[in-house]
């Protein structure tokens, strides 16, 4: 179909790739900055400028995310946020006053005590001790001072974009929930928990807040908590609304016959947030059909029909192994795209 | 889509599912009749008879299939077509005169002289000592002699199924090219190979027709042959096209707006003679859509496009082996077809 007009919108919903996407779909680019990785060592993270030259994304993954640390070395006792504190901090100091902040794919359940002790909160033990990184050291703290803190950030709007509703603590918390995931045994997760009762406590005494079972406080291992206790202005709003509003979705869809979107997996579980399911509900107010192309299809996904997707292919061609198909992705892809528009415009 | 109105037209291309087809297409039925199988055991056969009551269809291998003989059994050296020639003699015995042939899937090499023994024409060696079953007696066959041949073959039209072009002899002929997949190694296709040679050069100073290079005289194992030497009225058509016409297939299209169709694996071999093509041809001459379900989708298959097919998908909706797709077949392919039809009718 030489003639058609295609758009491509390169989406996200919040987690991996939201910096790449708004950046393109902005005209903004990239700033790299060395920090402090989830493991202590030093990583080159990034963060985004959006084209307005005003806005900062950044996905805290990029610098203390589970993709930086090798299987073998999960453990979120010791991982921290303090990176994702140096993040901000370079923004702030180049006069950044606005951020998105995707937190999805983080390696951390530190309760953000790494990200605030990068931006000078000191916290102590029952010594008067710093306290050091990583989970593991949430029971100890003793103390909040902030005498230190950067101010700036009460200049700041931070819009947090999050699917996640979990609170700090319980079995509904971040440590139960996302600890195992990070590489927590059940032992540890006992343990995290705690700590976040007593970085709970801690925070209720100094700020006045009670966050312990506060929604979203879990997110991200914590850091939610860290910013609804420390940060002045913040607002939590889905991942995929971010994006849509920012790529301006909404007028590229102006008159288009048809949406082309992916998962790598679709089932059930996609009809909670995620980018086809908030794609679909803005094609939906047009009333253009949506097509989901994915790599696998799971069971559930007639839930997805009232919220606008209209049909579901898997791209496999043929039975093949999860290995084959992800080394062939591209073609499978190309060839699927290609059928699902000759069946579309069949009629 | 309760209100939709679906017409099911059970298709096949001539080879297995060519009786069941037809028979249920014309409101027929079934003869069972107790004939010798392919190595030599009693095998209960059928042949069907179509709704008007005068026609037979014949599959060869329900009497002579390869899907009689175990996998370790097969050896076109023994295999024979005798079932076949019972299934005929049962048929003519019951009065009828008309008959369809579908004769794929064969698990003989025999050049059909045990269909021809069947039938009564006798076949002797230099000794006058009648020669036994399979494709290792065609080199020692000496003399024809059809005295006792049955000629109520002379009443009877035979509408052969076939879209094998292959000769009787030679590299391109019925041993070589189809010998190993019946079970012959290479020095056996060679035997197989110099016996069609004699088997020919017999039936050329029997009956004056030169048969060795005759195009569709390998069909079968040499089947062909035997029928274009002493059957006096035959014809060969493309199986599909018979089963088009015997389905009725061109007036259940009048008026739909889509065809689905199907096979196990679609590639560019596809588009000489079976079924989805033949379907999609008369599907074109309406102008009506043609999908086209798969379990393997492979390369080249653009060459279908031209000829009438619309799109084609496989019914994988994940990765996932071989085994799980046989297994899961029947709701895979129930899915994939909802959400093709999802996709066709968004527009």
């Amino acid at each position: 179909m030489p003639h058609a007009n295609t758009i491509l919108v390169p989406v996200a919903d919040g987690g991996e790739g939201t910096t790449d996407s708004l950046v393109a779909a902005t005209g903004g680019h990239l700033v790299d900055v060395t920090v402090t990785g989830p493991l202590g060592e030093a990583v080159q993270a990034q963060y985004g400028v959006l084209g307005d030259g005003q806005t900062c994304v950044i996905e805290m993954a990029s610098a203390s995310g589970l993709i930086l640390v090798p299987a073998e070395l999960r453990n979120p006792l010791v991982t921290t946020t303090f990176g994702t504190g140096q993040l901000i901090s370079h923004a702030l100091g180049s006069g950044f006053r606005r951020y998105l902040f995707a937190i999805g794919g983080s390696a951390t359940n530190d309760g953000g005590i790494g990200m605030l002790q990068a931006l000078g909160l000191s916290l102590t033990d029952s010594s008067g001790q710093s306290i050091g990184f990583g989970g593991g050291e949430l029971s100890r703290i003793a103390a909040i001072d902030d005498a230190a803190w950067d101010t700036r950030i009460s200049e700041c709007q931070f819009t947090i974009a999050s699917d996640v509703q979990n609170p700090l603590v319980g079995k509904e918390g971040a440590s139960y929930v996302f600890g195992p995931q990070k590489g927590a045994t059940s032992e540890m997760v006992e343990m995290l928990d705690a700590g976040m009762h007593n970085w709970a406590d801690r925070i209720a005494e100094k700020t006045g807040k009670r966050l312990h079972d506060s929604a979203s406080a879990g997110a991200a291992g914590g850091l939610g908590a860290a910013f609804q206790a420390f940060f002045p202005s913040i607002e939590t709003r889905r991942g995929i609304d971010i994006v849509i509003e920012l790529t301006q979705l909404r007028e590229h869809l102006q008159g288009a016959d048809l949406v082309i979107t992916g998962e790598g997996r679709i089932d059930e579980q996609t009809a909670s947030g995620k980018t086809p399911m908030g794609i679909a509900q803005e094609a939906q107010k047009l009333g253009i059909p949506v097509v989901v192309l994915a790599g696998s299809v799971g069971k559930g996904i007639e839930s997805l029909y009232p919220v606008g997707v209209t049909s579901i292919h898997s791209i496999m061609n043929a039975p093949m192994s999860l290995q084959e198909a992800m080394l062939n992705a591209a073609e499978l892809l190309q060839d699927k795209a290609e059928q699902v528009v000759r069946t579309f415009l069949a009629r």
